[in-house]
């Protein structure tokens, strides 16, 4: 017999349960499969650096206790009666958003990161007025606009953090013109986001140039990640020899720096996508802008229709993130090394195998 | 028996002497035509603001004597061996470049504007060695590169001030997709380059909205120049009403305001397009540029390609600067007035008529 589709599903998960940031294990009730709805046993979660923030309420907008997690990979156990997109068995993720309004200007022009009613997939209150658990949990249950079908060729556990990371990255070279063969791609910054940006990019045909104040960074991003140059930015010489040479840059970082030297950095018309966000105003002199019509612009993740493009080109091109999978009683240590940016490049939990008492 | 291609003209000028700014008569003798080069009896200079900057020394690069002007429009008087575009008596006008490398890549791809071997019209070294000499004079000789065809539809004195003004608008509107039926543009500022910006987007089939500090202006933008709205920036509802509602911004305006509010006025993946040129560094907070995907650009004049595209534009759609026709000796006065923006929209020189001495 087939799962009744309105069942109310318990769930394991780990929460965090004050400003602490510790994670502790707790018992959820998940809402029960809508008939548009697609309920996903989870078997891996990525770790994004926002986590952090959230749980320690470093934004000032926390509601405790708080499943974090929004890079979610998983199977499908059920789905509602109206949902034709998916069946039980198939692989998909979950990224950063669970639901929109679906019918504003950005809704229909499949930009539900730009709804002004967007619900997050964790610490928001969804439309039926429950807060949003996200995918350090055993089960999740979303409306099947915001699944994502994973590519045969697509592993969950390395594709998961794609869901955050990568369309993140992947959205702003499509609307910025830099996913075209024989561009020059500068990516700031080699982090959970970085490095998916540079492999991206060499997968669009760019040539890539890694900008990073770490000298020490630069075999990886050579060797391992296969950037073509690597461009160290506390150096004023090295940063004199790449000036005016880049189409666009990948801002990824999230520090508060001068953002004027890394402008020279491109070429006339050339584009800076800020990716990360940093605390402080941005500033920037407006010769900077000016002359040789350049571009500082934001990118906030991306919709829907691009992320299911993003994981099929992902998939095609064989472009994962790099991980390090950790059990789930590994979590606390794995948030203390996120803070201290010791990990290449992503956690992610291994939630089918060594969450407790998980579905 | 056809002018001698080579011979070298005497020219009567407006000039400034000294920082003091006051332009007196000076008479200049021009390099001979060129191989290349047009020779253009100027009729008609449009005065720019940016030739207040200069010829006080604001922007600290004077070299003196200066004869300002960069919205030229004239008669060819002759023309060297090798130009087969123009010939004696053809319409044309000059705008703010008169030469470039004419070789790097932003040359090849028509964007001189962006060359970092670009010759401005006035106070630059040009490749000779000479200072080159503005509008504000008997004649001109420009490489043919950067001679513009006037139609037959373009009058000249109207036409001249597009040169400048026409194409610093024209080009952002172009390169940021806001030249398409069915936008809603906002510009920033009703001054000479705001109140050709409002024509050009009208021709492009927006909706067009002014924001501005000065409620005053409200009938005239409404009125005479054809705006659909109006915002007062300083009244915080009417900025609230507008939110989110246009797709692109022009930002004319020279003062340091903060963005943020302005930003505030963008739909998702907005734009605005910075072509006034404020003396501080610009401030963003990087979540104004980030939530709804926002660009914020620069924009400095445009490629030639394009500044005869856009008077080809304007000419169709009947788009002229509004100016005030003055005689040479009202310079000095009409420079005083510039200052105070005491002028709707553009004093224009008549050289033709009144400059004394005149070839």
């Amino acid at each position: 017999m087939a799962p009744t589709p309105t069942h109310t599903a318990a769930a394991v998960a780990l929460a965090a349960h004050d400003s602490s940031g510790h994670l502790a294990p707790l018992t959820i009730t998940r809402r029960s499969t809508g008939d548009d709805d697609v309920a996903i046993k989870i078997l891996y979660c990525g770790m994004c650096h926002s986590d952090l923030h959230s749980i320690k309420n470093e934004w000032h907008n926390a509601t405790y206790p708080m499943v974090p997690g929004h890079e979610i990979a998983g199977v499908v156990t059920e789905v509602g009666k109206n949902v034709t997109s998916f069946k039980a068995g198939d692989r998909v993720g979950v990224g950063c958003m669970v639901n929109s309004c679906q019918s504003c200007g950005s809704c229909d022009e499949d930009f539900e990161n730009s709804c002004r009613a967007v619900i997050f997939t964790y610490n928001s209150v969804d439309r039926d007025g429950t807060v949003t658990y996200g995918g350090y949990s055993s089960s999740v249950v979303v409306h099947e606009r915001f699944v994502v079908r994973f590519p045969d060729a697509m592993p969950l556990d390395r594709g998961a953090p794609l869901l955050c990371a990568g369309i993140t990255v992947y959205s702003p070279m499509k609307y910025h013109g830099l996913n075209v063969p024989g561009k020059h791609v500068g990516v700031m910054g080699l982090g959970g986001l970085g490095h998916v940006a540079v492999k991206f990019a060499k997968a669009f045909g760019a040539k890539v140039t890694v900008i990073s104040t770490s000298p020490g960074k630069k075999q990886e991003a050579l060797d391992r990640l296969g950037a073509d140059a690597f461009v160290v930015s506390k150096d004023a010489e090295e940063m004199k020899a790449a000036a005016s040479t880049m189409d666009g840059i990948i801002n990824t970082v999230s520090a508060n720096l001068t953002l004027a030297p890394y402008m020279g950095l491109l070429k006339p018309n050339g584009k800076m996508i800020m990716v990360g966000l940093p605390t402080k105003p941005l500033e920037i002199p407006p010769f900077d802008l000016i002359i040789g019509n350049k571009t500082l612009a934001g990118s906030c993740i991306g919709g829907m229709r691009d992320t299911q493009e993003m994981i099929n080109v992902a998939a095609k091109h064989g472009v994962t993130a790099d991980i390090e999978l950790v059990a789930a009683d590994y979590v606390n240590t794995a948030m203390e090394r996120l803070a201290k940016a010791d990990v290449r490049y992503r956690f992610v939990i291994d939630i089918g195998n060594t969450l407790k008492n998980s579905e």
